[in-house]
């Protein structure tokens, strides 16, 4: 059993709220268990340079700890005047899981910037962003299609994201800070509603782990995101235009 | 009758919600109206170089508007490397107002952190950020006081702040964004629970104001400054060591 | 009797010297004692990205202290890669306070860039930086207008600023640096020569301050200012194409 | 067949050239085809302030490409006064691989810093960069050793890192750039000469992959690593103290 | 004849004056024609890490031009936060002449802060820079040597400096500003007071120049300085401890 | 006899490499001794703001040293977000050696970037910089000249440059690092093979140096580049469109 009492393969509660606030075109409170990261999608009406003129949108993700939302206060990047290195991969990491699933081209020349404010931090941050932010983009997204339907819906698959990883030999699923301060190997895993992979990131810091380990935390994590991406399906499907692919 | 229904000496909903996240000393939720500000207090156990040795603590406040608290997104900071002189200028605001009724003295070689990190922003997020700032110091100094009583508690009086300004030639209190960007005069007003100030700050950059203007609108706040005050007392009284000078 | 023989209402010497240096469309040295600040107000034929195409121009500002300006050398700004806040603060309100006075369609797409370098500190320099610029303002109005007279002289009405605080009980006006170091309250009062408020601004960092007090203050404050704009009048009154309301 | 002529699991021609230059402990320019990346390792007598006091060492990394290593010129960071995030990412990958194979405590509280430059990019040169570094590593560790025999050897086992790839629906290894701008899917695998992961990192940003993808791109990359450790034994076999497991 | 009147070996009108603000331990203010610039000298006990410990003291300086010392106004470093080229050039050529003629080791574990700041710029700032920092420094070094005298007094020699340029085929000496704008050889010279070289440096940009050329710049460079070290003296005579090698 | 057994006015030997990287349009790594300094010359097709629509190119240098190209490891810019001193000195004095042999009208509106980047530092990096340089721009220009042959070859002259000091009352040439730690006067030369001089630069920090030095430094320094600019045009006579004025 684990620190809180969960089963290996147990997710922790997964709470989206949307609309939290009222500005911005998607909206989303993402809470996994003690996590909680708001997740805002804005509209631009321009891209950047390097698709000026290309007829093709842009998908960007910036990611940010408030000070506080950590054990202990973490100074604001301005302070520093540089963005830490991991801050830099996380909201990489977001944007690309977003832009796998958009077809650009069928969004035009527009950027949606993801916004993720992480309100506190309790293990997880990065996949609950991608899993929040995916929802608050296709309420985004939803909006410009009621004002000006695409041809094309521009959202291809639902994305949901989970860590897994391996702790005194466990292979456990949705780390709690805890867990993760303690885990040998961490492991994030995207994929969309098909089962498909978007992103594998895997790494064992600690100590080295073999291909039957990579095998079992895969599958593992396979199981948690389709949890995931239900939950995201339940919150939308009450009004969303678009609900996967069967639901365009 | 104010845009949203309000009289001209009518404060939006106050709402103070302790507690609001798990890891900081003191951490407050301070909603008026739309405008929704997270104020985090952190305690550290050094304080600034020119503080060193001297016995003397030190209150620091930080402020923030996430990207999209606002109507249209405002980038970060950092994508500038630059903190916007508005912030600089708020934030200095917050540590005056905050150390200006605390006795550093007694507090003893301690920072407290302030964190106002603004979710909404609808019209006075400065003064809002002062008032739940000041609910969430009173817990994090609660805290240390339960740890190890303090001889003499640091904290001297209570402090509140309210925004109020001339807007169709109507003085008015608690602006909402719309009334803030029409009003041609704009004043903040910081003040204790014995009814003095600690900082008034009137601009009329749009069209100078008279002394008679200047009077009614220091009579207006003050009233303001009072209610919001007693809103601090209600949410502190059930379990704050200290509740004003009657309750050390 | 003040530190150096003043009475509580009494102002420090003011000298106002015009084209202090050669290249700037205005460059005004002013002295309040000891307090020195070279204030030159220099045209740019083009307005920030915000007023592009709107027909109406700008007015900004940056105060900045040379090192040894100060008793104790201050590290310049470019060392920390950052702007003090102090800094900011200042620039801000002279920017505004030059603004206030200014009609910004009448002057039409061009900025005016105010720069305000503390030559030497002795107390007072933001207030001293507003009266000085406001002459290097009307200078470089005047050029202008002698190569394409405006339609409205874009220049409504004079400004000045000054200091008032509470020493020992006492309220003072125009506070050398020794005086403000020592101060309980300190109040800058901006005005025009009408005698209406453009900025207030009153801090009791150190003690709160009640309401007569603060009556007191903008009192003293008023009669300061006149005493001032009556400076600039007398310094511009030889040549100045305009020399307030009456002198169009 | 490839572009360059190789079969799908066919690696391009390495060569590891140590003693690269003549300061650093540990030079060496590793050459994949036509990708060059001088790798030079520090020693450092100090630790970063986390781990002072620890007795623990530390192995940190930078990465950049020289302006001209590319096909256009890509502009200094500090042109921008930011590290790109793919550098960022990329140096944490190269410090994070390095790191998992080093005994901290067996080397005690010194730094090595790993500096990667890319003379000539082709494509892999973050896997290029963990798999010369690892041999510039052994060198600097073999000088301390040489001086000062450590009781445990702190290198643990061999690193060696490859990319592989999806494009046009074959499966390939060791993508030169012209691959790598057209693949689907992206994956860098670090692992150890036991057969063990350090890392694994795939993206399908492009498109999503299945389950059997990735097997089958493990699969590959396995094999290529083991060439790639087989590189690095040969070419330190004649003088390293220390080759793998066997050879302490 | 030259533009403004002047031979081609004559100087423009120098003027030197001392204690040009209170809290400088050295302040000069020198003019070369038009060309204005605020040099202050201050102490400060202690010295940078390289040095700590070794009894040696230090010398820096800091250059800047306000903003519009220019004829068209220059943005100030930190709105860019970079400090330019040039000024890095100048202010660490007048940081290597006045350490070049003063005794380190005599001055003991010291910094001297240099801040030449000018005010009005008609060519040739960085040279009136070094003649008038120059002066400042003494006057420092004066102070510290009456509060506590020095065994050696720690300047050795006088150092001025001067420019020499080719315009028209002539060589002229002093350059203002728009002679050096069109000059097609510039030439730096510092020298002491016993006729020797500090540095030279001359810049053949628009066209090369010949071996007589450089010799003749040399000539008209050597008596320029001598005169502008005559005027340090004159300046300094009625008062400096130290007066030259025949005043100590 | 010198340290490596050099005569004075021995330079060590000279290697220049052409073509070392392949995207380049001129690529060379200069060695003098074991100074490794690789040289890129990039074409861009355009010209920064203030020539735009001149008809004129532009040509721009950057200069750095790898972190371990020094004995012990620099940190990069980037990790202090400033360029050092030094740095931004020579890179100027690279930029103005390359232009003035370039005629930039006959050149066009182009920008060459010359990056050097320092792979081993062992004295004298600025002018193998230049030397080196100059080989890589011809190179860059030859290719443009290949494509679209300029009516006006845009290249006037060759440009050497080396360095020359006083160490131990000898004067000598091309210091080595340890020689040029030591040496009393440190002057750089830059010259055309018409034996004219582009630019002189000498400094005697440590000690200052008479007329006669400088006259024996000059004679020196101008027998050190005509053996340079030998070396420079050995390498490029096979192939070269131009080798000097009698080779257009």
């Amino acid at each position: 059993m684990r620190i809180d009492g969960r089963k290996n393969e147990g997710l922790r509660p997964i709470k989206l709220t949307r609309n939290y606030t009222k500005y911005a075109e998607g909206s989303v409170l993402i809470e996994m268990g003690d996590t909680k990261v708001l997740c805002n999608a804005s509209i631009e009406e321009k891209v950047p340079p390097f698709l000026k003129g290309s007829g093709e949108g842009w998908i960007t993700a910036e990611y940010n700890m408030l000070p506080r939302s950590t054990q202990s206060r973490k100074p604001r990047d301005i302070a520093k005047l540089k963005i830490d290195g991991r801050t830099m991969e996380i909201q990489r990491l977001i944007g690309r899981a977003l832009r796998s699933v958009v077809d650009l081209k069928a969004l035009g020349e527009k950027t949606i910037w993801i916004d993720c404010d992480v309100i506190q931090a309790d293990g997880g941050t990065r996949t609950a962003s991608i899993s929040g932010a995916f929802v608050a983009l296709v309420d985004a997204v939803n909006r410009l299609h009621k004002n000006q339907p695409f041809k094309v819906f521009p959202i291809r698959s639902f994305v949901g994201a989970v860590s897994v990883g391996i702790l005194n030999d466990e292979k456990i699923i949705d780390l709690c800070y805890e867990e993760d301060s303690k885990a040998k190997v961490d492991m994030n895993i995207v994929m969309t509603d098909s089962g498909e992979f978007i992103e594998v990131q895997g790494t064992g810091e600690e100590s080295p782990f073999s291909r039957k380990d990579l095998d079992e935390l895969l599958s593992l994590g396979e199981r948690g995101v389709k949890h995931i991406i239900q939950a995201q399906k339940d919150v939308l499907k009450t009004d969303s235009l678009w609900i996967g692919t069967g639901g365009k």
